[in-house]
């Protein structure tokens, strides 16, 4: 699944549209425009533009970032996602309901020779992961729960890495990150038995200085989502370990009765994973989102952190990753 | 999806049959007869029957406990396959091919008013994985890699059970099992985010004597596999674990590259990740496969394995698992 890059971001009449504003963060030159109808109460900052002026200014495809209560599409939204084909646009969406499956632009896009992505449902079939080990260095972010800042880590390591001229290249493995990059495998929408060998296709055999930097998913502790996270940590074979997590949180995202592991705890269980499939990982750093801590809070808790586990440890947005990239060009 | 008994046992041309052999091993009872087709080399030992005689007894199901190379559906089989829907029976595969695909026979279900139920193209969606703990008790068997007895000894467990009166029932998660049990969930035919969901739905809520004994599915340890053994172990939240093994296996199947791991260290793992669902989980014991050893040489092997993790060790076959259903009464 390749998605053709420059976009147009779909921003319907929503009220949040979380996955636009993180692809407009990290690769706003690939944005040129935004299209909103009445009532949308999110402004990326983009120009607007019809379906025709985008496609004129070069648009390849439109981006539903936005995700409706039920992730389910909207029927106001029909004209207008047709009209992006009949303009020569693609049509890339991350919600539950399967656009392709709606004949009206099914048929449109068969028409106009057009493709319609649907990141949640992938058409890609994978083989089993066979655990052999493959040339390059990997990253992965792990993480103490959910939503925990996994993706913001991976792709912030990645823009320091370029700013040093390093070579690493962003692998994506979740619905934001895939219209990041463009590509990746949505490793929690694949068959049970291919997580790992999902992960294995995502970060092929690759030059020696190579850095593939992997975006985590879930944690080995929330009871929802291990299989996946174990399954991409084996698949990945991370040389480095980077543990993400909210100080904030008293317990694991939607489920009251289950609290956040100890940092140790959570380090101890990836590294203990991992060894499986590369014996040598290590954990380089802990990455910390202070977003909701003053400045002298946000000092204090990354101080703590660092002296109780021994290693380093970052806000990505306070303070940068720029300690934990000293480390890696170590490796 | 629940598969209606009693069965035919459809044996094309086979030269194996593993699925239905394990279908007459364990539920003898349930299966009427065999149809065979010129230069199978399997018997079973039931009465051959015509798809209209197998009717006549009382077959409520056709089903395919073959696996031909590759998985796949033989062409020469339409033609009997048609005849038993249109006899009456259902037909239940679990072939990689979709039989529900083949026009000529879904045709023909529609026709007759019957089902084509698809073991490995589950139909069923389950939600995501919640945690919260179950009443009833719960075994889960665990491996030191696929294919080594796990099946086998679940279902040992619940007939020395059942021989002492006590309130259990075989829960299954691949593809024979559910033949066995005529109902299950093929954990590894999920999508990946739903694995413990999947778990979870399999061993509701129960009496407090009642026992879930849960079929196991691969092992933490194998790297193609691993996230299903994670997510299945999570989502059964087991009180008691047995650790099955195959003392002669040297490495984990078809991964020359990757050693069995030592039996304390996949009994730490699994305790250490089931933790999270259950605090109180426990070890009951280990089963080993001893079926190419002399009687001389079982006996070794078993006492050494006892001797080493300080838990009974028993050859399910050789052995019977009175000892461990002993351990299990008094929990």
């Amino acid at each position: 699944m390749n998605i053709k890059k420059p976009y147009l971001l779909f921003l319907g009449d929503s009220e949040f549209a979380k996955t636009a504003q993180g692809i407009c963060h990290w690769r706003g030159q690939g944005c040129v425009a935004q299209f909103r109808l009445a009532g949308c109460q999110v402004d990326l900052g983009l120009p607007e533009a019809s379906m025709q002026e985008a496609a004129d200014r070069g648009v390849k495809t439109l981006v539903i970032g936005v995700a409706p209560h039920g992730g389910l599409l909207k029927e106001s939204w029909l004209p207008h996602l047709k009209a992006a084909l009949e303009a020569g646009m693609d049509i890339a969406s991350g919600l539950h309901t399967k656009v392709a499956d709606i004949d009206m632009l099914q048929t449109a896009a068969n028409v106009h020779g057009r493709q319609i992505l649907d990141i949640r449902h992938p058409q890609k079939t994978f083989a089993v992961g066979d655990g052999v080990k493959r040339s390059g260095k990997r990253l992965l972010t792990v993480g103490t729960d959910c939503n925990v800042g996994k993706m913001f880590t991976t792709l912030a390591i990645e823009q320091e890495m370029h700013k040093r001229g390093m070579n690493a290249t962003f692998r994506a493995t979740g619905q934001t990150g895939i219209f990041i990059a463009g590509k990746g495998a949505a490793v929690d929408a694949v068959i049970a038995d291919f997580i790992s060998g999902a992960a294995e296709w995502l970060s092929p055999d690759n030059h020696d200085d190579h850095w593939d930097l992997i975006e985590g998913q879930g944690s080995l502790h929330n009871p929802s989502y291990a299989g996946v996270s174990l399954g991409l940590l084996h698949g990945s074979q991370p040389d480095a370990i980077v543990l993400c997590h909210d100080p904030l949180r008293a317990h694991v995202v939607d489920l009251m009765h289950y609290p956040i592991p100890k940092l140790q705890d959570a380090i101890d269980t990836a590294l203990g994973a991992a060894r499986l499939t590369n014996p040598k990982v290590q954990c380089v750093g802990v990455c910390v989102n202070t977003s909701k801590m003053s400045a002298e809070q946000a000092s204090d808790v990354i101080a703590k952190i660092s002296r109780e586990t021994g290693l380093v440890c970052v806000d990505p947005v306070r303070t940068g990753v720029g300690v934990i990239v000293d480390k890696l060009a170590t490796l």
